[in-house]
């Protein structure tokens, strides 16, 4: 009988990427294998049997990926969260600090209605400044988001403390030493 | 009863997006709408039943959205095709051209396997450049391109026509006329 796999065993590292001393952890791995994807996303919506959920929102670009299946799988709406000036229509938008200077992310303002329970999802969870940023954004459209889900997180860059702290719930599929 | 709605009503036009003169057909006003969103993932796959598929290829960024859903659907793993820079381990490249100069997608070298079956996907078929890229390094990695499936297809760009012409088969499910 061949050995169960979990999840983390199809997730790749790559040394030196983008830059020297980060090792880098590459989904595409998980992404591309048929019982990987599968066994990801069953296990990213396991905790939310029985939670309301009325949209998925994904952070470019891994999130797309995630998101659009865990969206098909929940069947609810997919919403888009963008780097600046990628998105057509009106947006609303907010900066968040990268480790040298900011960058800003964008939704469109029509694309959560008030009262809509929200699931943000993204690959991975490091110091949590995108995922913030995710966050702030529904919260401005007067969504409320239901939970924040995760494949990576890497426990070191503080961003599981980050968004707890600020009342959201958090659910990882595997942790990473390191960063 | 409410009126029945198609995928294409779902779609808002931008004009002059990103630049004056476009009309920019925005796909978010679908995947956002859960009827619709599923109402497209449905259509998407509907001519493929019992036809073998092993893989689903996005291209960057959109095509993840769609893809993530499809490839979850199909129960198969997904494949990024990405722009130049962004894929961490070995990749096989390929130019395209644009408007004005060229851009090249990128895909991991042990992403596709010689003799799988790849549906390709994006949400839009314009000149068919970025898709003849895709199809490319499918094709390079020995993969067999089962079929290309597009959201939107602008007929008077040539699309259709080019990766016909190329012995591929093309499923839309709607078409817009100008660009």
């Amino acid at each position: 009988m061949p050995t169960p796999r979990d999840v983390k065993s199809f997730i790749r590292t790559i040394p030196d990427f983008p830059q020297p001393g980060i090792m880098f952890r590459d989904v595409t791995t998980l992404f591309q294998d048929a019982r990987g994807f599968r066994m990801a996303i069953d296990q990213l919506l396991h905790p939310y049997a029985g939670i309301r959920i009325d949209k998925v929102a994904g952070l470019e670009a891994r999130g797309f990926i995630l998101g659009g299946a865990v969206a098909h799988q929940l069947s609810v709406g997919f919403v888009p969260i963008r780097k600046k000036g990628k998105l057509p229509a009106r947006t609303i938008e907010q900066a968040y600090a990268l480790e040298y200077g900011e960058a800003v992310m964008e939704v469109h303002d029509d694309a959560i209605q008030p009262g809509d329970r929200v699931l943000l999802v993204d690959d991975l969870l490091a110091t949590g400044g995108t995922a913030e940023a995710g966050v702030r954004l529904i919260e401005q459209l007067g969504g409320e988001v239901a939970s924040t889900a995760f494949i990576i997180e890497l426990p070191e860059l503080g961003g599981r403390k980050r968004l707890e702290a600020l009342g959201l719930d958090v659910h990882a599929l595997c942790a990473f030493e390191g960063h």
